[in-house]
């Protein structure tokens, strides 16, 4: 089967023929992938900025959706039957682990990344697990669907967390209306009833932002929208930031954004977040982290997708693009998310 | 009346007379001070370091129990009486702001800390507002009892906010076995079925915590007790992380000790917390900063007090040994609290 | 002033002159009275079924919007000033004991029911508590919000303490579409991502449910619609069921309406809600309570309404109609809810 | 194998030969039994009471403790080893339905209950699924620990429920101190820092209250303890009620017991609830009920009892001692729990 595999780091990703997957654990799963999303972690990756690299060459591709091919033996005892719709949750849990019965599927300690630590889904199929894998409604086309299995599932999981510090009257920063962030402008106005405002560099985005529902949409130069937000909430500050780009000079503007008791939530990487501990104290101020949500979460996020709530904004290119692809994100030329389809 | 009062930073405390305070407004109360509580804000304040510096000369003291002398309208309307032995907490709040009305009272918009942005009960009288006293038992001695009004509140508070992350197997740290650490030790142990580590410097301070109720005590020489606590934890890490110290090196060696998904809570001050993105997201973590608590934490905690669950070690001085107990706070060697009798 | 009084019970409001209140307390805020509305409690009250009735004669009106009149010296400290637009919170809690220094207003122990324990809203003048009048943005006007203050807020709270029970694909059933219901059919949508579906007796409130929102609306005939919510939900049930009737059948079938680990939650009265314990224990359901919300609920929802999010239906009748806007409560003809202005 | 079936419904358990289960599913794990707890669910099932009754004959026994004897394809893959001493959650989950995606696993929509609907523990060796073998430190003694696979589980799940709602000053009243108001005891003083209240029917359940940590005990003759309850608590009733007994009259009294905003939590069966409407609202009430709680749980419970924290009270019996220990339990003559051993 065709695969978009890195051969080397800081070198272009190359398709090429590879044998196909194949079942061999009672979990096992082959899906036939309709689509796989470009996302900025695949830069980085490419750039040899993973925390834990694979070990090379290997397949690129963590947000991924397409059709049932063959089921192992757990699956088979269940409702997954081969043509079936899917889109599959990031990670490969074990289910036993105390983080896997608690619920908190990201944190499972025997779990894998298709796609990070294992091959993943800029392939024509890819193996999962059964776990990992969201039956969507008869008849749904995955492909234009597959970036909410990364870029969707980890805003929706972020935005939740911070829901319940939101109330009318409040006020919650996007940083950063890129692939995840459209989803949170979004999910920020369909789960709570704060107002949205989002911070973003090019004016393209910045009217994005507004026809997503942002209330406000401020620029990020110079002082990275610090006094716009503190303007726009009569400088008391926002109750929550969630930060998308969370590189350079955001995580310093994004702290000092927050109201006393406020909350700064990182969701993006490559920067470095520091403050004094005076200034935690006497705001008595929240820096959180935000990794891939649970698969409840990813289903609950399919269901708003299929109930309208929220879109998508995705373009579908063949895989034979994918240099091109992952070019015009790392140029910031991307509006929403870009999703290759192997089989094109 | 006595006072001791600030007349230059970086100077000594000195005992004068002054005129005593006297009801103005509707919610106002005069307490004869029992006891005040020696800080390590009051040194930070003596050298000029707190934040919002109040106006010299003025008089110390925000850690306050005694007996009520005189009563405004409101208080009058209630149960308050002369006579009546009662604890103060450390901030008088408006009661009207959104943040009172949600029970925050630390968070109040309008509100004062006596001893930090006007005269304390580092005095034979003091006024605050009925809505900082509670009511201590009759009978009760109060003067001892002072630490708990801000050492005690916050470490409560802090304790509290962590409470429902712990579970039976996990761990909590406690960096710091001070005034506040030394109530920590205790509330972790009544309020979680954590296992309970102490990390300190000197010696004594680390038989104080196991005498406390810490189920282990680690140095905190070289690397701040990471490594012990690593060992404790099999090398996963701490479910949360207590920073009373939170200067030079403990945020950095707190932030490593916590696990996956873990908290690092800040109560002390002086340092600076430093932390990448890719950590704060890959290991999903959370810094959060403590302010003092509420009214009704203040109220819960006299209680356990009364009730014998948890106890204070404090040693009571005449208000003319102010210069000596602060220098032996700077230097290290108070165990729990020392408290100002003004009246001695 | 004229004043809409009760002199007996089972026997109508009759409207006659009182002398204007009084300020006598530090608390103490005089409003004149836009409108009041008129509320199922009232005819409650009428027919002496309230639970602790009101020494007769007494103005009724618990559901209070207008203008600052006077204020006292705790108000006066701060920013209201006469002619400002309010609405009341219907409760005037002490502000000092446990539940008040907590956020739940409506659980003082020291507090008043204006309208249920003394002269409320149906008068031109009315005395309330700073600690109960909220203002309203410049040039507001108040008299067709007056359904906020006691309808609206308790629809508000109801819907608060299950929203983190809702999420998408979940369902909330609201029994009862008056003017209770009919903020909490809107306020589930805005609130929560449940599918909301509303029951009630008449066409004209299944189409008013509609109107306002709700995914599906279903007749009470027979089985209280009990058969229409299962087949809506597969056969599975309501994650909550929020009964504003609580009257009669609606408890039983509210009950059985409600899925394996459901909510069934109460706001209306005059029922009786049974059930057995083993039903109660193996399908782990709860069955709760609803009082009036806090100051701050109120606070958010006049927010909610200033942007737009939810709509009040109400209309506006001169106080001398009051017997006959009293009447066609009671036979459920109105849509939303009926205000009384005392100055027409 | 010996095993304890029933044949008729209102027969005594009879001890007889049957095959030993065997490895068929992936998930499947044979246990070695020894010791299974006495509960008086068995007690209902024999009398024919249960709610979904078992097809007869069928092995009796939900609360399981013993060796690994024989493992399946998914438990080899991780640490279990024959041999090691294990204790069983009650419950097979599958692992992949929404309420085990969640951590719910008692509302696993595709669960069993060994010793309920299939064979269970009163045998020398059963099959359960590796979701519910708990791995106990080496060399422990898993006979007499089995009480805690249901009695200990479900009286932890639903003091933690509540665990929340208790403060210093609150209280807590314990209805029924029998297998499981004895661990309920324990819990309320381990997890929450309230006042605990025993109430039962005999003086050596009321001694045996005390003894575990109860601060109070009163004789449920007459009212139930109501007015006990009530002189206690200054006539405010308490914050939260636990009624392991939920028959004839405690349901009654129990919510009578609680307080304004106060919880009455069912956890036994047989009896009724019934409140008006009025009184939960006015007294804005909770009635919740509870089934068994969740895997990780069961993990929390058994570090209480390595750690020392809690205690069990049981006694074993050699299996042939079936009928006389069911007959001791009806009369009320147990304290604590009694396990059968199988293979004495």
């Amino acid at each position: 089967m065709k695969a978009g595999r890195l051969f080397e780091y800081n070198a272009p990703v190359r398709v090429v023929d590879v044998p196909e997957p194949e079942i061999a654990g009672p979990f096992d799963v082959i899906v036939r992938v309709g689509g796989a999303g470009v996302c900025g972690t695949d830069l980085n990756i490419q750039k040899g900025l993973a925390k834990d690299s694979p070990k090379l060459p290997y397949t690129l591709g963590h947000e991924n959706a397409g059709w049932v091919e063959e089921v192992g033996p757990v699956a088979a005892a269940g409702e997954l039957r081969k043509g079936d719709p899917v889109i599959l949750h990031p990670f490969t849990s074990c289910g036993l682990c105390r983080a896997c019965r608690g619920g908190n599927d990201m944190h499972c300690v025997n779990g894998h990344f298709p796609g990070l630590d294992r091959d993943g889904g800029y392939a024509q199929f890819m193996k999962t697990s059964v776990r990992s894998v969201i039956k969507l409604a008869d008849g749904t086309d995955p492909v234009p669907l597959a970036p909410y299995a990364d870029a969707g599932i980890t805003s929706y999981h972020a935005v939740k967390k911070v829901a319940n510090l939101l109330y009318p009257g409040s006020t919650a920063v996007v940083i950063g209306i890129g692939g995840l962030g459209h989803f949170a402008i979004q999910l920020l106005k369909v789960l709570t009833s704060a107002r949205v405002v989002g911070v973003a560099r090019s004016n393209a985005k910045l009217e994005f932002a507004k026809k997503l529902g942002a209330d406000a949409a401020f620029p990020a130069v110079n002082d990275g929208g610090l006094k716009d937000v503190r303007d726009f909430t009569n400088g008391v500050g926002a109750d929550v930031v969630l930060d998308f780009v969370a590189d350079k000079e955001t995580p310093n503007s994004g702290v000092k954004m927050i109201k006393k008791g406020g909350t700064y939530s990182i969701i993006g990487e490559g920067g470095t977040v520091t403050d004094t501990t005076i200034d935690m104290i006497s705001r008595e101020i929240n820096l959180i982290g935000n990794l891939v949500g649970t698969y409840n979460e990813l289903n609950e996020l399919m269901e708003l997708n299929r109930m309208g709530r929220i879109k998508i904004t995705s373009k579908v290119y063949p895989m034979s693009d994918v240099v091109q692809v992952m070019n015009e994100l790392k140029d910031g030329r991307v509006l929403g998310r870009c999703v290759l389809d192997p089989w094109k």
